[in-house]
């Protein structure tokens, strides 16, 4: 996505793939420590046979690896119920730049001796230091998980939904995914998915996780009463069963999919304030006119946080100049974050300046400086060069 | 309790107690932005007003500002269910060593440009910069809140309760917290207070908070009917209304009261492996025999965090030199935390050895030096100095 995993000119690629054992599971506290190759739908198996899940969950959950999830500070599917990996991870273990291990795998929830250094190591795209192993807090498995897949007339009902949602819905609440008709006509015409409810400007997904079948469903029963009563949602169906529960999720998960193979596709994962969460894809939609195949957004609206695609018949640079950098003044300008999960890597370095003020960039390039002094981890990644 | 915030020598006291202005709040994402110097219950009143609470919640919560609570990387009761403050604050303002404004102060959820540096200042106990304002993550405000008080008839029994609950009340579990008998007899004794419950070794106090009153209670009674019939619980009260529900939690968060009725208070706040939280606790009363009045243990059992207190008639140098430094060598052959969430402060920074290796000591120290490198910040507090 912005490139930080893929050697530009003449780094050296180390692999973790092979450091890929459980060290231990504490079945009381939920309390998993592993290597950081381990993948993490592995690991989430691995818990599941013990009655925890993982706290996040993502597409690339097949062949990603729990080192780098932390690394690249990952959100996904369950960052709204559970939250970030600044919360779940309690320890990690860590090789740095001068070959010293720092030994910061500690198993408890709790522990004020000194500064978290751990923190600085999430979410630096490797650029601190090597992530050799993890430990983290598992959430208990739910034993029943429900969801509903919602028409919404416009993006203001996709918002009113939300609250009344978090409202009635609660500690249940786990996944609050939203979507555009455009993604839904693109995964209808490219993948031949159906739309299981009537056509709409906006779908929302809601997913429940909770402890007690009944209570859950006669929860979610009385919330759609109140929001189709209420004609913030004009059509929805609701999923029990596995089979129909994969089907509602793959068509929000299959979107990046059908927009790849819609053309040329430019992707953009940002934080803004919730309101006018839609709002840039609107001005953006009628800024690029025809010069654009699709302008479609979609995302975690729970979190704030939208993917805005644009794609087009092929690569064109004016098509380019006409997006950026005004996405990224869009979005500075509402105080949001240009990049909200996929990080900075080699493409977007250079406009962190959007989204973090001169002072905290000069900070970061210090501690880069401290802990990297020679710049041979990640190198060209992450930061603007110091003189930049 | 560690000589955090109190002046030894020669420092300069810095009061943020009229920088107590709420910044703005978001009613749709639960985004609070406000100064250092806001009082936390002030805090809490205000969201409260517009349906949500503040994540954290401490019996200091009357006079404790909300910078101080993110310096010092405050626990408390509601850890257990909404998590860290390396989680749930989302954004600082800090004034660096050098006077210039670090402003951090982002409200989203997930931003992934560059180190997320306002986590460095979370829990370093001003050391590293002053905080003057904070973003914070509100939970909405539960529908319902019920409490049980059970007496357990030994330790064992009280983790093989924590764990049928953690899988039976799930996501509405938001307190486990566990006193012996030792304590129950100090508030019976000292305050006047009285046992709801038949006398046992050990007592929990389990609080739900959820959506649904009528799924609540249900929950809890099945939960209640397992642990009972199974012999995990002897005796039990519940409560729904809040008076009772005052009364219950009095007996729990009195305990330090009573132990200053007591005598002079050696206080330990550490960190373990939930099966050996209550072991340390046995191993000193048997240490110290006749030499102490009182040897307790009570505390967040969920959170693996225990208060240990020692109480004698009059501070020994004998009797502190009996406890210190066992108590820590005890905790560091147990991987545990000499500090879970009271700091380091001045009178525990030299024994930050027993629980964080040299390589990470000395990191710290680097950090320092960058970011504060004459040392003006909360000097004399929290690391060691470098030479030892």
């Amino acid at each position: 996505m912005v490139g930080g995993s893929v050697p530009v000119f003449d780094e050296i690629i180390l692999s973790t793939a092979l450091m890929n054992q459980v060290i231990s599971f504490d079945t009381m506290a939920g309390i998993l420590v592993c290597q950081a190759g381990c993948i993490l739908e592995q690991l989430n198996q691995y818990v599941e046979e013990r009655d925890f899940i993982m706290p996040l969950d993502l597409g690339a959950k097949g062949s990603c690896h729990i080192g780098g999830n932390v690394a690249t500070n990952a959100g996904g599917l369950r960052f709204l119920r559970y939250g970030s990996l600044h919360g779940t991870v309690l320890g990690l273990e860590v090789v740095l730049a001068d070959g010293l291990v720092l030994d910061c795998l500690t198993s408890l929830r709790k522990d004020n001796t000194g500064y978290d250094l751990k923190q600085l190591f999430i979410g630096s795209e490797g650029t601190l230091g090597v992530i050799t192993a993890v430990s983290i807090l598992c959430p208990r498995k739910p034993k029943a998980v429900n969801l509903a897949f919602l028409g919404c007339p416009g993006f203001a009902e996709v918002l009113k939904t939300f609250s009344t949602c978090k409202g009635m819905l609660g500690e249940i609440l786990s996944a609050y995914e939203f979507m555009d008709n455009k993604c839904m006509q693109l995964v209808e015409n490219h993948l031949r998915l159906s739309n299981p409810v009537k056509e709409n400007p906006f779908y929302v997904l809601i997913e429940t996780s909770g402890s007690n079948a009944g209570h859950d469903e006669e929860k979610l029963t009385n919330f759609l009463e109140q929001v189709m009563s209420s004609g913030l949602v004009t059509d929805g169906t609701v999923a029990t069963d596995n089979t129909k529960i994969k089907m509602l999720w793959a068509l929000r998960e299959r979107i990046t999919e059908a927009l790849s193979r819609d053309g040329y596709v430019y992707k953009y994962d940002i934080s803004l304030p919730m309101e006018k969460l839609y709002d840039i894809v609107l001005d953006i939609r009628s800024r690029l006119g025809q010069s654009a195949k699709s302008v479609v957004g979609y995302g975690h609206l729970g979190d704030g946080n939208l993917h805005l695609n644009v794609t087009a018949n092929s690569y064109s640079s004016s098509l380019l100049k006409a997006i950026e950098p005004y996405v990224y003044e869009w979005t500075a300008r509402h105080h949001g974050s240009i990049s909200a999960e996929h990080g900075l890597g080699f493409k977007k370095k250079d406009f962190i300046g959007y989204s973090k003020t001169q002072e905290a960039i000069l900070l970061m390039q210090q501690i880069k400086g401290t802990l990297d002094p020679k710049g041979i981890l990640n190198p060209y990644k992450t930061l603007p060069s110091s003189s930049s």
